[in-house]
């Protein structure tokens, strides 16, 4: 079975934002078939849309450079009762606000309309490019966009390009966020196992007591088998007090053979040690 | 001069917000005293205004128990100029969504108006007691108490208690959101230091190259030193390709003597280590 086949590919909604250019590029690079392609909010929905369908894939976001791990994400995938849901593959998107509009000229501007963050985002492109405007809030990057729909050429909004594409809207200035370098990580989960392909990751889920050492002894298995940490989160367990969960990226595919014994001498170490996923590592 | 006395109180935007009560809470706590209190949107403006501002505190969030650390908080308190500025306390704030109106009794209710996260957050209590009225959102959970000033009774928003003190509003219901145990820690910043408490926590921040073993010899040394640590979060750093920043949070004060040696020797062992404050540990 292609996992990359399904009747239902979900990904977190609305249409028009940066998860549903995430979900367009997996599609392309990874050939992905399914017959339906539906947008759901929020990221604990999509979670129980694939627990109750059979044939199902889904991308959600994991990481974003500026508000770092999305814990809503890893808490659903470790509680998913259904294990054969794993990581098969991420990508990186960057966070490129884009000025769209019905008009073509930036001269005609009266209003602009965005998220309040995409509008913290740009506030230095506003003050230089539209002191007098009116900046209007609205409750995401593609609702704005879509808003235009309904208005005249004096309004723009604050969006992805995506959403320009979506709704039929010019692109009158690109990448005006003040801050650059803001990417999010997206990851898509499959019933199923990657193979490994030689530049790989390995996602896993534990928990330790808090303990002085207790972190430290999990981690000096990776170390002795000189296997490479890729990421790490950590927080207190809610289950327990003075438990703390981890979630761990490690360099290397499930496969190889000393990730595979790391991993097994790990789980002597840890509490309900989970592997996520082991998957191809994002490459620009 | 007492570090809890100031000209201004900046504190994370709009009002009405979580960040507005946790701002309310050191208040009391810690009988801070200043003239003026002044809400600015988003983080990075909050510390662009304490630069410029030489007697200024403020209140800003670090890390949610669902969305992770917020990494826009650490990357702008790393890149202060003015290095006086440091932590000088914690709390954490319930987000305990209710469900306010002009109105006394749920029955008149017929449209509901928040941030769309919010109304996500509690969709199943929507779902279970307002099954037919209309759904609007809103630029965030403070904007849609504030709306309902212009709006009948018919109307309801989900925001924080605060803002329904603030905007006069009735409480209908309290902590509706399906996922409870949804916490937002904050952190109150100020020019100076704390002194031990017997119950403190060190935050510090530091890169390393990304090589097998390079975290590793800086967690060593806190194990060899028997210093627990509370939180860890790590990502490449942006300025280099194959170096990674840590944000750690240990046990104890930078004034005990087994933290102080540690962080001494760590230094040898990493780029950059900043110790971003030292202070009491929030408790229950």
């Amino acid at each position: 079975m292609n996992i990359f086949e399904a009747e239902n590919l979900y990904f977190l909604g609305p249409e028009g934002t940066y998860a549903h250019s995430a979900m367009q590029k997996f599609v392309k690079n990874l050939d992905i078939k399914v017959k339906n392609i539906i947008p759901v909010y929020p990221i604990t929905a999509v979670f129980k849309a694939i627990e109750k369908d059979k044939n199902a894939i889904a991308v959600l976001p994991i990481e974003n450079s500026i508000e770092g791990i999305v814990r809503e994400t890893i808490d659903n995938l470790v509680k998913l009762e259904d294990k054969a849901f794993k990581i098969v593959a991420e990508t990186v998107i960057p966070i490129n606000h884009c000025l769209m509009s019905k008009a073509t000229d930036k001269a005609d501007i009266k209003e602009v309309i965005s998220h309040a963050q995409a509008l913290g985002q740009c506030a230095g492109y506003l003050c230089k490019n539209f002191p007098n405007v009116r900046i209007t809030p609205a409750s995401s990057t593609s609702e704005a966009a879509k808003s235009l729909q309904d208005k005249d050429e004096t309004h723009a909004a604050i969006a992805a390009e995506v959403a320009a594409n979506l709704y039929g809207l010019n692109i009158l200035d690109r990448n005006i966020n003040d801050v650059l370098d803001n990417k999010t990580r997206f990851i898509l989960l499959a019933r199923g196992e990657r193979p490994a392909t030689g530049y790989d990751k390995t996602s896993i889920f534990f928990s330790v007591n808090n303990e002085p050492g207790a972190l430290f002894n999990v981690l000096s298995i990776f170390n002795m088998y000189k296997i490479n940490m890729l990421f790490i989160d950590s927080r207190p367990s809610r289950k327990k007090m003075g438990e703390y969960n981890f979630s761990i990226d490690l360099e290397g595919h499930q496969t190889d053979a000393k990730v595979e014994a790391a991993l097994n001498l790990a789980a002597e170490y840890t509490g309900n040690l989970i592997i996520t996923g082991s998957y191809p590592r994002f490459k620009d």
